[in-house]
């Protein structure tokens, strides 16, 4: 680890380990995020349907902003004058937002990306607009992000190893950019660093070893779950773990499904966010216990029981798979809302259950056990 | 009042008045409801985004179903399997059910009006389907409905008094087939007939001496809120109450906004139901003490100030102008969801000011205190 690492404060503390998997404490300016985290993701100042208080309850000590979406509408500006994201929003509690990077690969038009930064035309109203590693910082603060993450470049997967490491190398000389702007950050808050290199193992080392001689309060590994089988992505985590500050806090970007949760959590994540519960609850998706169960399925019409009648959320041991099929049928945007809900809940009982295995020295035991009633799979259909 | 009005047994209870406003209990197998009442509109089994306790936390006592929509999805037949529309959505209290005949004639296409029955074409899937007296009672019945109403035709204003007439009569025909049809339904449950005649006060009269000979547990005024004038509206009124049965709820269907719930209260009005809060709300219009707020106007982006400070509904206390209005222009969900809450929950307050304001005999002052709030209308912007 290098000295100017040292130099950044560390709020991240680990409470206990189990093999490879760690459990702790990141404590932001906004609240303590129990550690391994999962973060629902509120693209643009809110979790879709679902109530601030409800997202709480079900278990999440942090959520994820999107930075694209909020420098285009309200506005980074706006928001810092109505008292930061926290405030805005009414949640209240930690938040981490993204650059805007990835969205700007994935979302807007005519793009151009330079040393400089990159440039893309607004998705909603065409505006031109610059985002530098400077600004991305700049964004950030202003939304008062308990967490920052640098600008950084994403390539799509599979890629050339050339443009894998050119895309590389330009976000580690962004990174660079962001630690300097980041420096006027009051004392609490945090810069993450982004570890790229495609599936190249060697990249990886690389572009880890080089975030860590510029120093971060925590390091994530980007540019992964975009297409690339399990495999390799696990394959990716376990290069670019041991190279990263063991005293510091792992973010996975963008990942994933429970089983990509316990698999990555098992090789020592400690951070997750993604759409998943939410985008695929608005599709009629359930996660519980007993693995994925599709409501959109006919076998539920006449269905009165709950999902999971062992689930401790109500909503899932409450109401019958009849009624949520027949919400999702008929399009109610109660269906959506109700299996969101019932998905952040259960990836946060998985992140609960990990943390206490992991506390107790019994994660293996956890592990065979979760991926047990999955493969167990849903209850069967009523006997007619 | 006719003896055989009397054959049925009341389960309203007049607490008090004050001139002809009043205020009662009306005790429903699931449930007292607090009149006067207005009742949020669950179209297909749902209350849009909202949880069902939220709506009760807003304050109401009874909500209702749209028969035309639960008929066709989920089916009556699959909810009766269920344990009736109460268990089913996990609402739990008293619900009140349209006979369906209204929105056959806004919503299905091909639709044609006999003696028998209105025969008509899904709007789901095209199917044809037959609703007679006798069916639109077997499937309120099979919902479980707490209060079901006779089938009726319902023309839209301005109509020839011949038409208004030539439906009026054959309405009373299908309430005369509706009371017989629901002879077998167990103790508790409730029928109202519905006062028709669009507007002619002589038609009007005609029609609810007719119901109140052949007797009903409560009597609807229906065909009104179609399009005509409030003074219209609220002559209709004046000629129909003093004809009803003074013992028995009386309910004025798909009205209204705020004023018109005041006026009509004051005019005898006992139950209400109207789809304008959550289909305001949708569209970003709120309602609160100082009349209807448009979030989507420009005024207030930057504004941190809440709806209404005084309200004692905490997202109408809490939540930023600001906020709402980026989540409306975002189209986020949550922006339909808090607003379509913030207005069931003004709603309910009106008529919990109306209920308390009888029983102590001020309602005149409390009629005058919110119009005078109304008109003196939002907070003004804040200077920049």
């Amino acid at each position: 680890m290098s000295s100017s690492a040292s130099d950044l404060p560390n709020h991240f503390e680990l409470l206990g380990n189990d093999g490879a998997a760690r459990t702790g404490r990141l404590t932001t300016p906004h609240g303590v995020v129990r550690t391994p985290a999962f973060m629902p993701v509120g693209t643009a100042g809110a979790m879709k349907g679902i109530h601030w208080r409800d997202v709480r309850e079900a278990g999440a000590d942090i959520v994820l902003g999107n930075t694209y979406h909020l420098m285009l509408r309200p506005t980074a500006e706006r928001i810092a004058a109505l008292g930061g994201l926290q405030r805005f929003t009414g949640w209240g509690g930690p938040m981490l937002t993204d650059s805007g990077g990835f969205q700007v690969m994935s979302l807007s038009g005519l793009r151009k990306v330079t040393e400089q930064a990159v440039t893309f035309r607004s998705h909603i109203d065409g505006a031109k607009i610059e985002l530098s590693p400077e600004r991305a910082i700049e964004v950030q603060r202003l939304l008062n992000s308990d967490i920052a993450m640098q600008l950084d470049e994403c390539v799509r997967l599979p890629a050339e190893p050339d443009d894998i490491e050119r895309a590389m190398r330009l976000s580690l000389r962004w990174a660079e950019r962001c630690r300097r702007a980041f420096e006027s950050a009051p004392a609490g808050y945090m810069l993450f660093g982004i570890v790229q290199g495609g599936d190249v193992p060697a990249l990886r080392v690389a572009s880890a070893e080089a975030l860590a001689e510029i120093g971060f309060h925590g390091y994530a590994i980007g540019g992964l779950a975009v297409g690339e089988p399990q495999a390799v992505m696990l394959e990716m985590i376990e290069a670019t773990v041991p190279v990263l500050p063991g005293d510091r806090p792992r973010y996975l970007m963008g990942v994933g499904t429970p089983d990509d949760l316990l698999e990555s959590v098992k090789r020592g994540i400690d951070m997750f966010d993604c759409v998943l519960p939410t985008r695929n609850g608005r599709h009629g998706v359930a996660y519980t216990r007993l693995g994925p169960v599709n409501l959109r399925n006919a076998r539920h019409a006449d269905d009165p029981r709950p999902l999971d009648e062992e689930s401790p959320w109500p909503p899932t041991r409450s109401y019958s798979r009849a009624y949520l099929h027949h919400l999702i049928k008929a399009g109610e945007a109660l269906g959506a809302t109700l299996l969101s809900e019932i998905n952040i809940a259960y990836f946060q009982q998985l992140m609960a259950g990990m943390r206490e295995a992991i506390a107790q020295g019994r994660f293996t035991e956890f592990y065979e056990r979760t991926k047990a009633d999955w493969a167990r799979g849903d209850i069967p259909a009523r006997a007619g």
